[in-house]
């Protein structure tokens, strides 16, 4: 028996998608269709999704599990004639926190997007454009405005962490490669001396050689690039790089891109220019 | 009176976040702290979290809000100890749904995250790389993978959008510019010839002309790229081509990157290579 659970609003779906598969990951056991069904924001779209479901139950043979954040009345009143389990998330925590609070909720669509938008918009175009600007060590001349410089070899998740700080927070993450052309006379790796006047906002990040040479030779097969020699020096030279100088630093390997973001903030103490959503 | 509302989690926090904003939004006229304390995940750091918990009770004058997915049992217990007003979102939800999915829940860490992600991690760094590799019209052979190629003038959205879809989805979005150099002798805006043969996978942007005006000039102040005429006859040609030609199009002046990038999900029926969190 396989069962479908739908995750509804008026408005972008994050919310009630964010909060739905935090809460159907807990049944691991369970297979479980996942729908996202955001900007049920008319009547007629709620009839139509009504029919949806309905089908849906029929074809399972089960009762589809209804994860929302329908704000409308009437909306939500035309999702509830669906069959389906319902978690009910703001009806559920909007009523006791009416009265904690001694006020009414405004309970309107969308409400969290809708203000200081402007400034947050500018705020993570200036981001983003940062991040690219100062991607894989192209521009050195604005690491004062950084708000961290990461550093790492090539392909060890520098690109895209930048560009998820930049988005989800506003912070401004220049990268920078560690190759190679940084070792001393000794094959030692140093310090470039472009990031010495920046020790402290340097982060280190660093991957299981393994993982290391499948994601090169994803880009260079059968290169010296991706071969395991080559890239076990080039991790090993990074982590003794930052033990050294006590740069601090995460392995990548098990962790996502989130994860990695909201560890290294966690950890640095970097404070956000914004906050999601 | 303050009051600060705290996001509590052993992972990320991005689920407790996410909901704790929503949830508070409905309340606009409550002035409310916000502070995400992610990775509460040992006994020392939850002891730690409730003295800070309880010297901004004695702070504010008031009693906190105190948003959780704490999982743990014995940390969740030190948390309970902390005055403040709970909304405990893992126990309200997680019983019902044992219920009714005849089952126990794993009630595990972050568990969100743990299957597949050596896939969704590989996805998304090709996604990004994708997003890079194709922006702002840099290359045009690899249009046949693209999933969507953005359109748009010059500052309009399309390389954070196409980044975002790029992150959370997993979409390979390229975007190519629109400007003057496609204009006919008549002045009037063609879709650039090397589009011509992807006119199915086109999605427009359009903005207030003010809007980009006024972003524009943060990049080049007092330039005629960032005049009200020059941004004024840009955008009225972009969207005088979206309509003759029915290239699907949004303008994203009130919207946030999130909500351009799921209402084009949503229109288009793009699919996702894979989802968030």
């Amino acid at each position: 028996m396989s069962r479908t659970a739908f995750f509804i609003s008026d408005g972008t779906g994050i919310t009630a998608e964010t909060l739905g598969r935090s809460l159907l990951a807990q049944f691991e056991t369970v297979d479980m269709n996942k729908i996202t069904k955001p900007y049920i924001d008319t009547t007629d779209k709620a009839y139509a999704l009504v029919q949806v479901i309905e089908a849906t139950a029929i074809r399972d043979g089960s009762t589809p599990i209804i994860i929302d954040t329908i704000v409308d009345a009437a909306i939500r009143n035309i999702i509830n004639q669906a069959p389906g389990f319902k978690v009910d998330i703001f009806s559920t925590f909007l009523a006791p926190l009416e009265q904690e609070l001694a006020t009414h909720s405004t309970y309107t669509v969308g409400r969290t997007h809708s203000i200081g938008q402007d400034e947050v918009y500018m705020d993570r175009i200036h981001s983003v454009h940062f991040a690219l600007d100062n991607d894989d060590g192209a521009r050195t001349h604005q690491y004062d405005k950084a708000d961290v410089i990461l550093i790492g070899v090539s392909r060890c998740g520098k690109t895209p962490t930048s560009l998820y700080l930049a988005l989800q927070f506003g912070i401004r993450a220049a990268n920078y490669p560690l190759t190679e052309d940084d070792q001393d006379e000794d094959g030692i790796l140093k310090l470039p001396e472009v990031l010495a006047p920046y020790r402290h906002k340097l982060f280190g990040l660093t991957i299981d050689a393994r993982r290391l040479a499948a994601i090169r030779s994803e880009r260079r097969p059968n290169s010296r690039y991706c071969s395991m020699d080559q890239c076990l020096q080039e991790v090993q030279q990074a982590e003794t790089l930052y033990r050294r100088l006590h740069i601090p630093h995460i392995d990548t390997t098990r962790f996502s891109i989130e994860e990695i973001s909201t560890r290294m903030i966690a950890e640095t103490g970097l404070s956000r220019r914004f906050s999601p959503h």
